[in-house]
């Protein structure tokens, strides 16, 4: 379908061709955790992020905030939260199922030539309030779809993106130094990716299985 | 950068054509609040579904469940659900704000032929908790990776979604009858858009403006 666009853009022709290779980047988008550390440009970093604020955000809010973790005391402290918070969990599993969870590789984060921490900015006023009265967390939500652009921009140019969620926010914001009413978002380990798959990581070890779609449609 | 894949599968080729489009996809996305009638084809709408589920989720937990509201009675309630809400919203502007948001189009809920509510199933055991002990907003957040895929894809097919979060959540889950534990992520209208825009309509209003990136950004 075509349409004349306002303001005299030209709307993209977005083709068959294209649709087939974005469902195809769906496909093959996948949470990496087994990294090169040869180093990304800054150029392409910077890309990344740009795209990233093109993500929708609620009443226009643009809540989103990058930190670059670069020191290497800070990357020791993060390495050291997951550590200690994937300790916890393993010792949460029973059996079988602990020794599986022993045996995943669970983040990039010694390889990862590139890590950013995203963080909502809960008091922002950009925005003024639209749409978030009754769903503040959608601020949040707008987060996460600059996370999933960067994640499939990432993916369209090679790179790999890990997002790590066994950690402890609060701990992590005062490793990063932050400001009080930033809140963790994501985690990510990014670069060039060791071996690329079509499944997604915790299928292939047994941990889960596809679910079926069906199961969780209603008509109403 | 090619790498071999495993299991024998070819890796896409997302070349620079590709690239140049998605960036085009990620600018041209825009929330739809004005739809024309015309009905989409059952299989579209499946086809949507089962792209949305393809999503990253926390541990896999695949968390997402879609409910397409048909129901004309349960339509109506939704809609009065928005209309008292943004109604709240708008009693809590002043001045010439609140002339601005009385006169912004804030929902497609009249003419969007397709609405489906996206739940995310908070009790879920799939996954077996993996990933979500220390943060465990990340299941909602698979929900809005899904969300956030389903527009892109639709965008990329020449239709339109609009993502109403001006919704009293409780309401609307009694309203679609939903299991007690769903939690209300994002309500969707879709279909054929009215109008194209590059713009954001809140920018294009006045409502507010582009922030700059690198405010957002820190390095540590």
């Amino acid at each position: 379908m075509t349409l004349p666009a306002q303001h005299g853009e030209m709307v993209p022709d977005f083709d068959q061709k294209f649709q087939d290779t974005l469902h195809a980047l769906f496909l093959w988008r996948r949470d990496v955790r087994r990294f090169r550390r040869s180093p990304l440009p800054d150029a392409t970093v910077a890309d990344l992020l740009a795209l990233a604020a093109l993500a929708p955000s609620v009443g226009y809010s643009q809540p989103w905030r990058f930190v670059l973790v670069e020191d290497a005391a800070r990357r020791a402290a993060v390495r050291e939260n997951f550590a200690r918070c994937n300790a916890e969990a393993l010792a949460e599993q029973r059996g079988a199922r602990a020794k599986l969870y022993a045996g995943l590789k669970l983040s990039g984060l010694e390889d990862a030539p590139v890590q950013i921490a995203v963080f909502c900015e809960e008091g922002t006023h950009v925005g003024h309030g639209l749409g978030r009265r009754t769903m503040p967390e959608t601020l949040r939500y707008s987060v996460v779809t600059a996370v999933h652009t960067l994640w499939l921009a990432a993916r369209a140019r090679g790179i790999g993106v890990g997002w790590v969620s066994i950690l402890d926010p609060e701990a992590l914001s005062k490793t990063l130094d932050v400001p009080e009413d930033w809140s963790l978002v994501a985690y990510l380990c990014i670069g060039w990716p060791e071996e690329e798959h079509l499944d997604p990581e915790l299928l292939r070890s047994g941990w889960e299985n596809r679910q079926d779609l069906a199961d969780g449609i209603l008509r109403r």
